[in-house]
């Protein structure tokens, strides 16, 4: 039997991945049936959202060759969901919240949204809340809330904003420079424009991009910094949870936890799969396809550390590259419960902006924005 | 001798320009030196921005061939300007009120602006004010301002335009509705997403783009509604009559007011000039390139009308057909003076929304969104 599976109707809309080896299907008709070794299609290494949602995209496309037992998924944790979690115990409020995603953005396009809406596992009215009211802005030099609105100062960060696009897109040979070096290029063109509040605070609430990528100013790209976002973003207080239970549900291949990978052997000549998968706890796996949605962080690992992937033959050197050149950003996440709402409870959060930095060397320790949100 | 003029050399930016017939240039060595027609290389009709502009850079484009002797402008009214007109005089409190252009708009790339600020004709402290203050927001049905902020109504109309965007863009095959028509469709589809005060008026804010078009939100494309500005608007105080002023200051040929065209005649045979204008005071002028600024009010009239041109041959019946069908928007401007400021001082401006339509026929008289600026 010779089986053909249509990488074409993989779509992970909504879902972050990484897809890295999928070889051509070969015959299966001459199992290795003396091997301890479990023999699949696909095996999906990873069990947060990605993977999970690759597995059940593989099993349920219309038409697709795969039956449950042709696909396995192997997770390193002792728990599906990667870093989708949502913590439910330690609330003394009986709060739900997420140590990871939190947030359903570009509520106009989210499919993840209007899925969740359709099969009524989310309800916008109980589970949701757009807090998106412009947060209160506060300042270490300064008492009280920041007149935002008074001071003009949305104005001018939307103009900064404006700027960066119109000079990056004058030409296709302007070199990109840091976010906190165009800003500063904006300030100095168009200081005459400008009052000193203006001057003094908007550069520094640019620094809200750093919110979003989890990076300093000086790393963020200039060039892609400006996001353009498909909607409001919407708060999801029931916590992200439900997606993955709702996935795994569904999901009728083995998920195997506690499994990481160890070892990936690539290439196998002369057996009836392409892909060997060793795990610590010494589980092997031979596969045509493999799914590999292990986080950049531990794809960049060497192999011989403890969380490292030892590839053989090793990726390409390309490959090889970009996992060690490339980085997510990291944002941290801190929740306090108060016995009492101290805070104005009409406001959705509020925003302490970074000091101004020091110009002269040695810099002062960076400080970065931060953003509070009180629970809703 | 055999003149060529580089038409590649024009450059309207920062106005608005109609050009509408430039011929080829043909010998003028034979000149009909009999007639008392005048005879020019280039006839400018209109003395507004556009025309003035124009012969500007006709006359003083690096390696133009046109001296000031080549070019005449005819301007129907007894003043330049054209749809630029300070009034300095009506003011009982020493103002400069702008009958028509009042803003330096998209103040990131105003070229206006810019050479203004370099040859000293405009000082951005004492003569611009960037009153972008996010206008306090009035309705009919409500006492009081309303509470913009905390009703989170900015961000549902920024959900509107970002849903415009995605709809028109999805395709190149979505048919275009109008204004009204696609915000209808956001608030039917995003119900659920919107509070009662968001649903009530969102859609009404969205009219502040019939003070941007000056024509209802009924007449106004809704897929080309959403505008990009490209920076800050910066309100002129001393008034725009200074740059007509500068610029017809530095144009060396001849401009003659109280001549309105009344008949262009065109490809003229067996002479040294391939158009003849005549204006109702019977001026003649023989010439070989018109530079068109007529408003299209006035070239979309009849010939018979009492401000109708004449032209023979007629305009091609494709340019006939765009001048009927197309327009322009018209804002009304009215300016109060008071003895007391009974207005917050510190506020840019106010809007008052329009009414929410009635749905049943026959409609009330649709009322229009209004914004008021206190002098600055």
């Amino acid at each position: 039997m010779e089986s053909r599976l249509s990488l074409a109707s993989f779509d992970s809309t909504g879902y972050q991945a990484v897809i890295l080896t999928a070889s051509v299907v070969c015959s299966i008709s001459a199992l290795d049936i003396f091997s301890q070794m479990l023999h699949k299609k696909v095996c999906v290494i990873g069990a947060g959202v990605a993977g999970l949602k690759a597995a059940h995209k593989l099993l349920t496309a219309p038409g697709t060759p795969l039956e449950a037992n042709d696909v396995i998924i192997l997770e390193a944790q002792d728990r599906l969901g990667g870093r989708i979690k949502t913590d439910t115990s330690s609330s003394k409020l009986g709060l739900c919240y997420d140590m990871g995603a939190a947030w359903l953005h570009d509520a106009l396009t989210n499919s993840v949204l209007y899925s969740s809406i359709e099969d009524a596992s989310f309800d916008v009215e109980t589970d949701g809340y757009f807090n998106d009211k412009q947060p209160g802005l506060y300042a270490r030099e300064t008492t009280g809330k920041i007149d935002v609105a008074g001071l003009k100062l949305q104005q001018v960060v939307e103009d900064i904003e404006k700027f960066i696009e119109i000079h990056f897109s004058s030409s296709l040979d302007v070199p990109d420079v840091s976010l906190a070096q165009i800003v500063a290029t904006y300030l100095e063109k168009n200081d005459r424009f400008l009052t000193d509040s203006q001057k003094a605070l908007c550069g520094r609430m640019c620094r809200y991009l750093e919110l979003w990528f989890g990076i300093s100013q000086h790393d963020i790209s200039g060039k892609y910094a400006v996001m353009s976002h498909q909607g409001r973003n919407l708060f999801n207080k029931k916590g992200f949870s439900f997606v993955i239970e709702k996935l795994a549900a569904q999901i009728k291949c083995d998920i195997l936890k506690n499994e990481q990978v160890k070892h990936i052997q690539r290439d196998v000549a002369h057996k009836p799969y392409r892909h060997v998968v060793t795990t610590v706890a010494g589980t092997e796996i031979g596969a045509d396809y493999l799914v590999v949605t292990v986080p950049q962080s531990i794809l960049s690992l060497d192999a011989t550390h403890p969380y490292g992937i030892d590839w053989s033959p090793p990726l390409p050197q390309n490959i090889q590259h970009a996992l060690e050149t490339i980085h997510f950003g990291a944002l941290g996440k801190v929740i306090f419960e108060f016995d009492q709402i101290w805070w104005d409870a009409g406001e959705d959060g509020f925003t302490v902006l970074a000091d101004a930095e020091s110009e002269s060397p040695p810099a002062t320790r960076e400080e970065e924005a931060a953003m509070f949100y009180p629970a809703i």
